[in-house]
């Protein structure tokens, strides 16, 4: 169990998220990152009112945040390379895969989870929009462009550079669960499929199961069952 | 002139773009790193309608892709860092600067981009809709929201991470003229300032004139002053 009181690296994560948050908040991805290398690690966990002073550590008020030492660092992306940078288990040595994981990394997160955010965000914050429902079907396109890209890129590989694990699946397996929550995945086999194999890892699993356990134990008074 | 059709480094842009994105498409990041680092690169220019099998270089169909050798990859952000690992004028080799200016790269790419994307999407390719105008409300406060987080931390700081330039700045600049052009950045004179630094580089100067020259060149006929 790499959580661990005395571990250098801390990840900074939310004590409890409101029910549709739980499991998709994007410590996750550090969390299964550190499972897969192995690394131990502290869980710092705040308050959704954040603590004061956050903003100097994540000037937009999100989690996750990251430390190791003298490096504090903010962005799952940046933190996922840094870990990788310590598990060649995550980020290729080879300059040409290693760069190759760094680019679905940001795929993942600026050409991927944009798109499907804002269509999940129609379902939910904004749903009691009157623009909300007529905008869908524009929103809808876009996310289906985007994902059906993907799908045909990935065909039938097991990873998205084939075999090979990288921190580039972390980021576009954690995208593609927004997605299939949002119910953007419809049937898209093979990207459903991927989902799964990313979920059914063991280092995933542990991931879930911290930061769910997180939630349970701090559940709000009056709104435990 | 590193333009040098001798050279490894091969960048892909568009030979033309409608006037609105001329200067803005994503390829002068690429340019201004490479022109930072003091880099030779060829460019192949595409058409907007793409070169068959273009999907399997870039799987969304966009600019910049980038080839040197046998790396091959896409997302300017990726793309960046490949060429900041080959210039420390770049990219510090100190890991926890390093991973400081990673993290500004991702922030400009997935935590501002998107919400000016949008917001900007609405004043052009989705005025005509009936959503559009109500939506606008929403889409500003957010928009707003990640921008005076940004300014807030950037406060009078030369670069974002004080007096030292990286892949961060080239990848947040470059999402700011995008806010600017979209009328985002409104009263915030310290990254209105920012902007104009950044722009005012030679190594920017250069990009951005050489992603022109390739738009006059090009300039499909009847639409030629």
């Amino acid at each position: 169990m790499p959580i661990n009181p005395n571990a250098d690296m801390e990840l900074t994560a939310f004590a409890w998220v409101p029910e549709p948050a739980q499991g998709l908040v994007k410590d996750v991805r550090v969390r299964w990152a550190l499972e897969e290398g192995g690394f131990d690690y502290r869980v710092r966990l705040i308050g959704l009112e954040r603590p004061p002073g956050y903003g100097d550590e994540q000037p937009f008020h999100q989690v996750p945040c990251f430390r190791d030492g003298q490096v504090q660092i903010f962005e799952s992306g940046a933190i996922l390379e840094y870990i990788g940078a310590k598990s060649e288990a995550l980020l290729p040595r080879d300059t040409r895969e290693k760069y190759r994981a760094i680019q679905w990394t940001y795929a993942a997160l600026s050409s991927i989870e944009p798109f499907v955010q804002f269509r999940a965000l129609l379902n939910n914050f904004w749903a009691d929009q009157e623009w909300a429902e007529p905008s869908k079907p524009t929103f809808d396109q876009l996310a289906q462009l985007r994902l059906g890209q993907l799908a045909e890129r990935l065909g039938d590989k097991q990873w998205l550079e084939g075999d090979r694990f990288t921190i580039g699946d972390i980021a576009m397996v954690t995208v593609l669960r927004l997605a299939a929550r949002a119910g953007l995945i419809g049937d898209r086999a093979n990207l459903e499929a991927y989902v799964k194999r990313g979920e059914a890892r063991p280092a995933f699993q542990r991931a879930l199961k911290d930061q769910l356990a997180a939630f349970r134990e701090h559940e709000p008074q009056g709104e435990a069952a």
